[in-house]
């Protein structure tokens, strides 16, 4: 089954307090949760965008995955997710159509979710998430 | 107004054939039109996802704003962009909350919508779209 929106878009910022104020002051977004994922060095805050959320992604370590894109890339989107049904049978789906996992097997991510990444050199350049709301 | 929801996602590819042919197969989601815009030196291909559009973008010309993205950053998410109503009072009021505007009153854009881009460094680093269907 194929997936059935996308669950959320992740950005990478720098400070996030300062990155809740503009979204909240530009585009009338209201953050409605702030979440330590301590596995992936982050500290989240969520807006919901019609069946999207934005989230944005603050390091809490020089050495986070965030903070290596930054240095890298600067500021900016940071990955795609998208919600699925049966994440364990797509994971097998996407590896067998050629995608290369960074998650052989889904692990908690925010909200609670089970989720998973896809390597970007498999993907087009983009950074791709699948999660699941069980 | 605050946007409604995430009108479409910008994907920076090389080849849009090939990367069609990856969204096909890996996701099951159906491209259901190409697009050239000869105003932004692109050809755009089109999914659905839920209500938000994925929207793959080839450039037409070396000197475009794709190839030079692609250039500097490699493949990946160029732009996120919004679906409001107003767009002329979208910008207005978005420009009054700080944001440089790259373009300072609507133009046509991909789908026949009214669209108008804003400066990522003033948008912590997402180059973001305003969009309206009217």
């Amino acid at each position: 089954m194929k997936p059935t929106h996308i669950e959320h878009i992740g950005i990478a910022v720098k400070d996030l307090e300062s990155a809740i104020a503009f979204y909240e002051k530009t585009y009338g977004f209201e953050c409605y949760k702030i979440e330590e994922v301590a596995d992936q060095k982050v500290r989240t805050a969520f807006f919901m965008v019609g069946q999207t959320k934005i989230e944005l992604l603050e390091s809490t370590s020089p050495e986070g995955p965030i903070a290596k894109f930054i240095e890298k890339k600067g500021e900016g989107i940071h990955h795609l997710a998208f919600a699925v049904q049966g994440i364990e049978e797509q994971l097998a789906h996407v590896e067998s159509a050629g995608v290369t996992l960074i998650d052989k097997a889904p692990r908690k991510g925010a909200e609670g979710l089970d989720i998973a990444f896809l390597h970007p050199k498999s993907t087009f350049g983009v950074l791709t998430e699948l999660c699941e709301k069980k």
